[in-house]
């Protein structure tokens, strides 16, 4: 009765029906559930042809640790109470940086189950009234608290590991990393829900004028890449990791409806079916064979692709975890976009650019766009939404893409969640 | 498309056929992932068929705070792969104390969403390595941090004001309270995975002999409620609740297995079939019309109900979350046994009691048997599959009872969860 290599199908088809977010950033004043209230309104609005809220049947919310962060556990009914949506069952999903996606998962097997008809998926997460060192020692407690940080690792550390077993493997330069930071700036720039929707020309334009108006020396940079390569502006962290190679400490919501397929055009005719969903778990760090793959999204996009039915040549838009500059590079791998040792030769040449053969992270990435951690993975089913619907304003893709996928990973890929969705 | 009383099913149905758990306790050599272990161990052995581990295919782990207990998050992974499952999704489910209960109810929506055949369910808590006042501030999150806590409220507070309310309304006494703890001890002493497990009898004698030792003077008790009600053996925590009156901070696992109906029979002749589920949320304490009841239970029974087809007179053995006695009296409203206000009569005449009509909490309940919150939504259905099949021992009830009911609640009932099983 062994099932491996099954493939696996939910018993009836789900559809994403709607899609919203609030703004990703610092936002001293507010707490988690206020933020979600911004991303469920949006949600409300996105939905086409409108609908009774009150038809929402239960709540599915990917957190990772409002414990920690807010001081605050049992999150879940405080969203439900605050959208308005009490009794309906409300329930917290946690897998570290992947929780938004494995809510998604959850969200998508409650519809496929026939218990509920119309779910809400959403993702939430306030770091930022945390000192920054706590916020990482948080961020920390996502790897084995036992095995892996007292060996004195945090999460730059690791995937800066990751980033020279990278280049030690494959030959690839610093200057690569930096690259896809770059780029994932000038998309950010064109999306108003960024943290940082500041290209890295626009904000070393702004260093200079600052210099200036405090009658400091002004920076003599030629280019972006001469400011990303200056240790003061661009600090290392873990070498070869910079600052502008990791993702930001943020604050932010986004909020999904999920309905059976069948009933999806009483919301919409331009639904995204999601057609393939995968999911897998690791152990640390230190019992993996490679360092320069993550093996549990390698398992979660092969299941996602197959109950899906498509090639990765399929694919039209995707939204990758670019939690470090490196992850974005390897997961360009993982998903088999490009060959084992071939990802960064892709992003140095320009191919995962928005204008690029294999566009990737067209909503600027979680290091542009920001890195609410249980809140990203959802983050990223709004550009797909957006993208695949023609909604994505001065970044939509050329070619009217029909396919788009999600890559979410929590720690070092203890967890992986992949979706694969279809605009009908 | 309003969907309020619509009876929503599964689509198809969902079987456990195995379940396990460790003792409840304070073990401080042991991390919660030591303790799913022998959770899962007792599991395996429990399939009275046997079956390859290998083919569990997914788990939902049931935690309410690993983050503030033991600095661990992303625990969900950890557990699969302590148990050799990786690569398999793992997730985390959290609804505070009702942590468990929402796990079920995920693992049950995978079964039934045709994704999966056979899954894993767990329930987890290591509360012991925290000093006593900081588990009471860890467990208070699961109140609203910005409304609730302030106020001053713990949780044996929030109980406490249900208690006296309940009295002033229907004139209970607190000597009922002092009767359900003393039940409970009763049902706990024959229950060797308790943490408790001696009768209020047994502590009082021990007591007797260890004064005797140290030459102290030998306290006089005549019987059990004169220990109860004797202010330094069973102190006062928060009047009407006294320490008896309040379950403990343990540590401890549980895990259950959960299989596609038509597939069950290859694992047991004996399944439990999950026949009724429900679930709702609710805001903060202060919101509620009333303190006599927790709304949300009702709504989660109603719900289980409807789907089950089955009325409260069906049920044969019922575990509910006595996280404080007032709490027991309630749920036994709540779920329907007796009218409102009649329930702590009925514990009063000893109709609650095990050899009683009503029978509630043969396990000891959370009182007795321990309250590792996110495991204890999960422990319940260990005492329901044992006592359904007739393997509970000392405590198994008479009659054969084949419909069996456990009622979860996470806070002061933000969250409630229900599920009806049927031995078959």
């Amino acid at each position: 009765m062994t099932l491996t290599n099954t493939i696996r199908k939910f018993g009836r088809g789900v559809a994403v029906v709607g899609a919203g977010m609030s703004k990703f950033g610092a936002f001293p004043g507010k707490n988690s559930r206020d933020l979600f209230v911004e991303a469920y309104q949006e949600m409300l609005a996105s939905v086409d042809k409108g609908f009774d809220p009150r038809d929402i049947e239960a709540l599915f919310i990917g957190n990772y640790s409002s414990d920690l962060f807010e001081n605050q556990g049992h999150t879940a009914p405080i969203m439900a109470d605050w959208v308005g949506l009490a009794p309906r069952p409300a329930v917290r999903i946690e897998d570290a940086c992947a929780s938004g996606g494995a809510a998604l998962r959850q969200g998508l097997m409650a519809v496929a189950s026939g218990l509920y008809d119309i779910v809400l998926v959403g993702g939430i997460e306030k770091m930022t009234d945390l000192p920054t060192e706590r916020v990482t020692d948080t961020l920390a407690t996502a790897a084995d608290m036992v095995y892996e940080i007292p060996a004195g690792f945090t999460f730059p550390g690791f995937y800066a590991a990751m980033a020279t077993a990278y280049m030690a493997q494959y030959g690839a330069p610093t200057d690569v990393f930096l690259q896809v930071g770059y780029k994932n700036h000038e998309s950010g720039a064109l999306n108003d829900k960024a943290q940082f929707g500041q290209r890295i020309a626009d904000i070393m334009e702004a260093r200079k004028k600052s210099a200036a108006k405090k009658g400091q020396p002004i920076p003599t940079w030629a280019n972006e890449m001469e400011f990303l390569h200056d240790n003061r502006a661009n600090p290392m962290i873990a070498w070869p990791m910079r600052l502008y190679d990791c993702s930001p400490i943020s604050d932010g919501a986004a909020a999904v409806l999920l309905v059976s397929e069948e009933i999806a055009n009483r919301f919409t005719d331009a639904s995204l079916h999601v057609i393939g969903a995968g999911q897998a778990s690791d152990g640390a760090l230190h019992d993996r064979a490679t360092l320069t793959a993550i093996p549990s999204a390698k398992k979660a996009a092969q299941d996602a692709y197959a109950m899906a039915g498509v090639k990765p040549a399929d694919i039209g838009v995707v939204e990758v975890h670019d939690c470090f500059t490196i992850a974005e590079i390897v997961a360009s791998e993982d998903l088999g976009f490009f060959a084992p040792g071939e990802g960064w030769k892709a992003a140095e040449d320009g191919v995962t650019a928005r204008g690029g053969a294999r566009p990737i992270n067209t909503s600027g990435g979680l290091k542009s766009k920001g890195h609410p951690v249980g809140a990203s993975g959802v983050g990223q089913v709004i550009e797909i939404w957006k993208q695949l619907r023609g909604q994505a304003g001065a970044r939509q893709l050329d070619g009217n893409p029909s396919l788009g996928l999600t890559h979410n990973v929590g720690g070092t890929g203890q967890t992986c969640v992949v979706h694969i969705f279809e605009r009908r």
